[in-house]
């Protein structure tokens, strides 16, 4: 299969690792010397800086920062024929697909949910997907057989393949996803505004572990703020609300009600972590 | 030395690994297997279920939950000679050592942070407090002689000797460590009430990292808020602030100020795991 990406980071350039074993790749960057590095390594059979060479592909990935998405497909929609499927990876879904569709019927939704600390090409490594959720979020609107293409390439990644709606794709990551950043964050904002240097000094696994995502990229935890505003701000106000009953569970000094909490979170965590609760 | 263990867990199990090549350790359970597992295992030198087998101990670490922390040194009290030298490992100071200098006045309080998820002898390991803080509160009460006996203690396991008074610690440990726990709790208690399946699915290493102390053991989260209960709801209710500070930013749709908010984070949390800000 012909297939293109546009964007060649951490996601793009994991996705011609795994699939330039079986297809032949098209890469597209803003950087041309990421285009030179990835066509070095072999990532790619050939790539530039111009969508215009993604003309002949069967399949093109998105794989821009969230932002950039919806003017990339509207981009390629000048250049490519109609029968190219084209799918995204943005982390958000309901602020994306239905525009998506509008400029390019021939579209699905997707989500890797996969990713690390570190960004760029040069953390983009083979088996990044494995064993992972691909999510696809196709709607009454999507051709069949643009589905079951990308169904196949998750397959020969190794992810595990979920399909949902953009809304229900939305609300759960954040829960899951967007909601832990910003819990994260507060505590760090909090640690910062003490000033305490004894805090500084004994903070150890627990609050790092806590604080990892809350303390990581600014850009993209602003972009899954920016593009899931209103699931997130439903969260938030939930995750208030849950926070605010153990507080006063402790106010009040009902311990048995606080132990009984945290063993229900236990419960909580280990079913989550065994896969689905 | 003769140094004595009471409670031979993860902790006073880990002590006798690593002091029990340079010292004659006796321990004591309220189980008997545990003390036959100690004696089988080498960790210890003699032992049993009385106190009474501590009386010619230089120096005792008292190594229980921190619920039974001062009833033991209370009975401690009663059958120990005035010249040994008591210490406890409870991760709260300002509720237990003017109390346990009340009752034996050649008393240092100490906590090392150490641990992980297992507990119980069978968990502990020598090497367990290397490079970790070992935080010690000396008091003007404090006798010059216990406090640098106990400091060699900690130099002889690898670990950061740390000195502050109980309220310090006790508000240090807060911020970085027990407010997690209630902040990764909620988290969790959020998404159970979801009963959101997508969301169970698609969670992944973010959630499970934000979540890891929220959901760990019931009893010992129950045993820090109730121990530390005034500095604990000081920082709930600040942690909340800040928060509520990041929302506010998100309902707004100020994303420049939500980026910079989230570049500080990524800023205290690099600082701290550096060692300090």
């Amino acid at each position: 299969m012909k297939i293109g990406i546009v964007g060649l980071g951490l996601i793009g350039g994991s996705l011609a690792h795994d699939l330039g074993r079986h297809h032949e790749i098209t890469g597209v960057s803003r950087s041309s010397a990421t285009v030179a590095e990835a066509l070095s390594q072999g990532l790619i059979r050939q790539g530039g800086e111009s969508l215009g060479l993604l003309g002949s592909c069967e399949l093109v990935f998105v794989c821009t920062p969230i932002g950039l998405t919806l003017e990339t497909i509207r981009a390629l929609a000048a250049v490519l024929p109609p029968e190219t499927i084209l799918t995204d990876v943005a982390s958000v879904k309901a602020a994306i697909v239905p525009a998506a569709e509008a400029l390019w019927p021939n579209f699905v939704g997707g989500h890797p949910m996969a990713g690390g600390e570190a960004q760029g090409l040069s953390a983009a490594r083979a088996g990044l997907f494995r064993g992972r959720p691909y999510v696809l979020t196709p709607t009454p609107r999507t051709p069949a057989a643009a589905c079951t293409a990308l169904e196949d390439l998750v397959g020969e990644l190794g992810a595990r393949l979920v399909r949902t709606d953009p809304e229900t794709h939305d609300r759960a990551v954040a829960r899951i996803s967007h909601l832990p950043v910003f819990v994260g964050a507060a505590l760090l904002l909090n640690l910062a505004a003490s000033g305490d240097p004894t805090a500084s000094t004994l903070a150890s696994s627990g609050f790092f572990d806590t604080t990892r995502v809350g303390g990581g990229n600014p850009q993209l935890g602003a972009a899954m703020a920016e593009w899931n505003r209103a699931a997130l701000l439903a969260e938030l106000c939930s995750y208030r609300d849950h926070l605010g009953r153990l507080e006063q569970a402790i106010a009040a000094g009902d311990w048995q009600a606080v132990e009984q909490r945290l063993g229900e979170c236990r419960k909580t965590r280990r079913e989550v972590c065994e896969g689905g609760i």
